[in-house]
């Protein structure tokens, strides 16, 4: 089935950090993956915005272009590699590979949340791949099992700290014992946050993963509309230490979760990315820095964990240079994998109020007598019954405000909206303060 | 390239725990499954050693067959499923499936470590594929990731937690604090160990497992007689207290670890399997009971952590079933995938003397004054530095051989032949009653 060829043409979209590692990868380990494919793996074209800036990685100036047709119009690159990111144009441009019948590889998580579906359906239509291990969890392998290995198995959830300046964060916080704003600075300092950090605190980056590894879970075309999203902004010292002290640690999880069998009232599939407590006798809860780590559970394997790390130059280029040689592998034997591509009907993102989590209250109250009980009852109206209780003085530096103790809440599993609704009551009541806090508790 | 097929024909070789649980599984799934490859999958006949035997799961009697030629020779079975374990009759049967251009799925570690080669080589001359996913880490993908997604990377090294029953026996003696006899019984009342415990406890069962990870990872037939193995007997839980104390875990570990560049003297790949001490605040020393978890080092990605069940029914049944819908939609489509089946020359096994380790060393000695200096300097002498010290009095229960304080000694990195060198010089030195334990800390 082999077929004799003298090389297999690349078109990259993209030199910044990412592109420059492919670029200088595909080079250095050229003789490698050329005896690994049976031909020699060329780089023919980099789309760049500017010919003339300065690299850290040599691409010969010849091969640079602004032009995309220069890439996307040439027959002889046979395979297209975007890491340009962002939304467009680099969809405009992975539609005209495809459409040209180039095989695509992308780790663009914006686009494949986006236009996820769009694009494979386009790649069948012509015998060809898009392939986007890069676009989660950087260089852990995490699309290629669940689209292929773990496909005997109903998955039940994907639980996921798949954004690393978060984590960096929240590591900071809880080892440091500092505010947010201290975190964040020092994270932007070392690079693990942008200047602008509004995609990773608010959880944009994590829904548009959370999305990718929904839909190959479920079969189900997942948007970023059905992704309930709480960043990591209000997030208090306090909550750090509380949470230690019941035994959990704070993270931004990923949650997708099926529930119910599919007849019922309240079916279907919880989608959302927030604060989290997580037992510290988990796994999960000892991914720290900027590490990534996913959590699959099926209805055969049980749990399976996926850690490595979530971001930066080479664990990426691994990821997009391992989906480029099986790729190479494709077309150099002119075989097209036909992937599954199974869409289940009857497949519904519930909306938040229909979610179901243990929760962790915070609530600022003045310390008269009667608070305590007043508020166990509005709880207790709802349906919500109390795990666990800590009711702390406040003292002077952290009194600022009106009240003077701290009531801290650990629930039993509840519904959202219930939750909701007592946390409006409980506001209302006397000697309530404030509610402070309301964080979920991993399921 | 889509064919349209009635269904594609299974035979299943061995109806125990996990084919009982392959057998309910295809048939439980059958629809999702003939919706995800776009025909049925029929299980055609089921190899057994006893027909008449009582069976947990329901298995039409017409299935039923005695006789492997009966399943090998069906023109109508297109995949053949093994997992009767154990090296013969099932090597035999391999080969006669393989050759008589059957596609072949197998959860035998004993075969693939001893003669997966020449499997494979069989495999590619009839353009069929041979999977074997569950041979390793039950329901953790971990052969395919190497096999594909990991592929751009040159593997440095793995280190595994890949036998269920030794990190059950090691997680008891670490959480009990009572003798490897009691973990061990106490495994065998539970199920998690055999009557003969030997393949499991001796490493034999790991290393099996450790030559099919370093096959792939090195790109070289890496064979049972390669590695270096030792098992968990001679633990005590004095080791397990002082591990503790100095900051460590113990576990069985599986290394596979390349050393130098190639051309050096020394350069090669260390290949053992022993107890080792794994430092506290990695994810590995954190994998208890029957769970494995497998970590490669890439020169691209980093490390990577896989986690999960090692073993069961119904994960082992995951990946069993994977790798059969795999075949499945190549047999469904025609399509033969060519794996990378790239063997390097000059990738050389080193034997234990070349390996090096930190080195736990626990001695006894009888307590008068020089003992530690002599052993220190006998350490010296032989280029060994010493990272830390304890020395304890032993009271009446522990002291009942000669002897009456032990020195327990963290070394920096060593190189194994100096340390067995030292150790023998140590064992003559007057005031010392006997080297009790050497235990490697994980590179």
């Amino acid at each position: 089935m082999s077929t004799e060829r003298d090389s297999i043409g690349i078109g990259l979209l993209g030199a910044g950090v990412v592109g420059g590692g492919v670029a200088r990868i595909l080079r250095e380990k050229a003789d490698i993956y050329a005896r690994q494919i049976g031909c020699p793996l060329e780089l023919k074209r980099v789309l760049v915005r500017d010919v003339a800036k300065q690299r850290d990685v040599e691409i010969a100036p010849s091969l640079l272009t602004t032009d995309p047709s220069a890439v996307l119009d040439d027959p002889s690159i046979q395979m297209v590699i975007e890491v340009m990111g962002g939304e467009e144009p680099a969809f405009a441009y992975l539609k005209r590979a495809l459409t040209a019948g180039k095989f695509v590889v992308t780790g663009n998580k914006e686009v494949m949340a986006k236009h996820g579906g769009e694009l494979l359906r386009l790649a069948r239509e012509h015998n060809v791949d898009l392939l986007y291990e890069a676009s989660v969890g950087g260089g852990i392998p995490i699309i290629a099992p669940l689209k292929r290995d773990l496909l005997a198995n109903d998955i039940l959830s994907v639980t996921a700290i798949i954004n690393g300046t978060t984590n960096y964060i929240l590591t900071a916080m809880s080892k440091g014992g500092g505010s947010f704003a201290d975190a964040l600075a020092k994270a932007q300092e070392l690079g693990f946050a942008e200047p602008d950090p509004t995609n990773d605190i608010e959880g944009i980056d994590a829904a548009y993963k959370l999305c990718i590894l929904a839909t190959l879970s479920f079969h189900a075309d997942i948007m970023p509309a059905d992704v309930y999203r709480e960043g990591i902004t209000k997030l208090d010292a306090r909550d750090f230490e509380y949470a230690r002290e019941m035994g959990y640690a704070l993270k931004l999880l990923a949650i997708a979760r099926r529930r119910g069998d599919g007849d019922g009232v309240g079916d279907g599939i919880e989608l959302r990315v927030h604060p989290a407590l997580v037992p510290q006798d988990q796994l999960l809860a000892n991914v720290d820095g900027v590490l990534n780590a996913v959590e699959i559970e099926g209805d055969l394997m049980s749990r399976v964990l996926f850690q490595g790390p979530g971001a930066g130059s080479l664990p990426t280029t691994s990821a997009v240079v391992g989906d480029a040689l099986d790729a190479a592998v494709s077309i150099s034997n002119n075989v097209y994998w036909p992937h599954s591509f199974r869409r289940e009907s009857g497949v519904k993102p519930l909306p938040i109020d229909q979610c179901q989590s243990r929760y962790y209250l915070r609530i600022r109250v003045v310390d008269e007598p009667g608070v305590l009980a007043r508020i166990a009852g509005k709880l207790a109206d709802g349906n919500i019954s109390i795990a666990s209780v800590i009711q702390k003085e406040l003292d002077g530096a952290r009194g600022g405000g009106e009240g003077n103790a701290e009531i801290v809440i650990m629930t039993h599993e509840a519904l959202e909206a219930d939750i909701q609704r007592a946390l409006g009551d409980i506001r209302a009541l006397a000697g309530v303060a404030a509610v402070e806090q309301m964080i979920r508790v991993r399921p």
